[in-house]
């Protein structure tokens, strides 16, 4: 019988802030970072699972103490504890009396439980020798809503619901998988629209993007409302009126403040506006929303948990949202958010960049076309061109779309070799000089 | 001129599972645990600052890795830049960027945060020689608005609103000071309400809190609905019409379950019922109280920031809430939803019990009537008669009352021999066989 016999853990930290590479305006100099966990057995053939929880830099080492303490949850299962229970798994962890108090299900403890959760989707994805999407659609509507967690959910989604959204799935899935494999799924960029980079900087990324093939490109904002109406401004006339632009505020303002900055944009034809105030504030979203109309609200990457979507959902809140592959739960409360947004008829636009963000959303997202949803052409997946180079198998974009991956596993294995260059704090990479709060 | 020279962190843990303390429905087995925090300087007389997470056990050690992480933005500081300022002090490690991305402002960094901000004001008291409610009660409102962050805030509560009811409430504060001293502060009590007790163990120990002067008992409900009914009607025939009966469910139910659970309840005439739901559900706990007037309803323990509160106020989603010591980002955080409380009328119960949560809170109930609201008597703040005994300065009840603290500070300074002795996993206490997940 095979068994876990290990949850490694590694603080892998990337020094992006000396190109300001992800800057905007909260976050003016991240080192993109990553709490890695793998889960080991002693199978024979080497299986394995991976799993990380994406950090800016300072509290990687925190993230990866709250992995640590994962260990006792998951050393000595059998695989089969493992795989063959994936709402048990993830339930024992959260549903911990102790570790709740932590939380209840947010910060530091649940996306340590999350990239753990994930790990072990991974594992049970390469076991059946898929790509996760795929691993996901051939579950039974049955299996999908056995591993979800409904408490907190039912006066917006009950058991029977969730099945009824899948059955209905079903038909159309097998045509479906095809359509995915030939056509890819829609990605949007931010490559552009970095706060740190000059205009003339934006508009060659927005140019190249669009010679690429995106549709719609996303701009930082929020520091200065003057150097916002320029760069939008420069932006919409360089790609024209047919591709999208997008902003992102990344949670900068007040309720008031986010309306005002947001109706002197109004010329610009935004495609949305994402994290136009604190993540937590649903009714303040729910007020920007109903101010600015008709410009589509969103919010979503630091919506920490689905009792917060489902209020993001019941209260009007939002147009579409963000989701987040290492943020929340794992794949289990991904699945139960994806399920209310189809309920409530909301698009999502999964979060990516960061270090293999793009590599876990892209499973989520084409999961939800093929077993959920039924739709991509009216979404797309955030794509930033950072990082991949160190993943196994790393994403690939062909004009402007994510092709569905076909590797078994969740796509989170990075290489051994970037992991000993980049580690903190002993990695070469870090040798340099380094700022006096990462000494 | 005096430096800070060190931020020392403790582990300790206190086995109270074996007792069945503190057991609710959601936390059957809690070893009560505080993530102890020291900020020790040069100074020549051994001034330091000390400040506490309280959590339940399994992660303590995660929650004391959150405030190693604190360390650089602590060590080396000169003595006025953490007490002359404290609400850059606050803001610094709030504010950070890349700590940032692990929360934004909940969970294990956010609480971190929270007792080293706790821990410079209980210097800074010491320092002024003053009991930490004085000290907040000495400051004018001018210095008690500058260490408010109202980042979100300002739909609801204004810079110049806070003012406006800090400085109604200089009035009379002298008179309230002496009445403070002179009266206490109501307490009530859970000591009689913990799920793992007997019927005759609660009823023994409601009839020794009424003859103890209590007004208010508490009992944890949520496990069984008939157990409930049948304890809070055996609770009522035993302390009379007079003394009020809240219950807590611990946040065990969904939203239709409270109010079905509840409904069955109403004939208790509960004072209020506590954490119906998930603490993140501002919708649910409105449209619980809807659905249950008039019985009050409440939570708060485990709000996670004022952003929540802001909401909690701004839907009608409570008739009053519990404030916690050690959940937030500190006393600065909670000086901004003791001033939205009042701003919106609801009553303040403060939480307490757990590790040294008594000792804290308080202090900020007793600031609240001295120097916000002006009210204490249709309050009162929890109180649990467990492990006072480990606090160097600990509470005082008399007569159902907390009597005001004189001693200089926040009262959070534990014996060195309890942190010894209970040390984990090295301490004498923890050298007996443990459970399998704390090994």
């Amino acid at each position: 019988m095979v068994k876990i016999t290990a949850l490694d853990t590694y603080d892998v930290r990337f020094p992006t802030s000396r190109e300001l590479d992800g800057s905007d305006a909260m976050n003016p100099d991240p080192d993109y970072s990553a709490a890695y966990a793998v889960l080991r057995t002693d199978d024979p053939h080497g299986l394995a699972g991976y799993g990380l929880v994406f950090t800016i830099g300072r509290g990687n080492d925190v993230q990866k103490a709250a992995l640590d303490a994962l260990r006792p949850y998951v050393v000595g299962l059998s695989l089969d504890e493992v795989i063959g229970d994936l709402g048990g798994f993830a339930a024992r962890m959260i549903g911990d009396s102790q570790l709740r108090w932590l939380g209840p299900e947010k910060g530091v403890m649940h996306m340590a439980i999350g990239a753990v959760v994930n790990a072990a989707w991974d594992m049970a994805a390469r076991h059946a020798g898929k790509p996760l999407w795929r691993f996901i659609a051939d579950m039974t509507p049955e299996q999908l809503v056995s591993v979800i967690d409904f408490r907190y959910l039912a006066d917006a989604l009950s058991p029977d619901e969730a099945l009824q959204l899948l059955r209905t799935a079903e038909r159309g899935k097998a045509q479906r998988i095809e359509q995915l494999l030939a056509e890819g799924y829609p990605a949007y960029t931010t490559s552009p629209g970095w706060l740190g980079y000059s205009d003339e900087k934006m508009l060659r990324l927005a140019r190249e993007a669009v010679a690429d093939g995106f549709r719609t490109i996303k701009l930082k904002v929020g520091h200065n409302v003057e150097d916002d109406i320029r760069r939008c401004r420069l932006a919409r006339a360089e790609v024209g009126p047919d591709v999208a632009i997008a902003v992102d505020a990344n949670q900068r303002w007040d309720v008031h403040r986010a309306i005002e900055w947001l109706r002197r944009l109004a010329d610009v034809k935004l495609a949305w506006i994402e994290e136009p105030t604190s993540p937590d504030d649903v009714l303040g979203h729910a007020a920007i929303r109903r101010a600015i109309a008709p410009t589509p609200v969103s919010t979503g990457e630091h919506t920490h948990n689905r009792v917060m979507f489902k209020q993001l959902f019941q209260a009007g809140a939002v147009d579409l949202v963000q989701i987040d592959a290492a943020r929340v739960g794992g794949v289990n409360e991904n699945l139960a958010i994806l399920l209310l947004a189809a309920k409530f008829g909301v698009r999502v636009f999964p979060h990516a960049g960061g270090v293999g963000l793009c590599e876990l959303v892209q499973h989520l997202a084409m999961a939800d076309f093929v077993a959920i949803t039924g739709k991509k052409e009216d979404r797309a997946i955030e794509f930033v061109d950072h990082l991949h180079e160190h993943f196994v198998d790393p994403v690939t974009i062909r004009d402007g779309r994510y092709l569905a991956p076909t590797t078994p596993g969740f796509s989170a294995q990075m290489f051994d070799a970037s992991i000993a260059e980049f580690r903190f704090p002993d990695g070469p990479a870090w040798q340099e000089p380094l700022h006096a709060l990462n000494a």
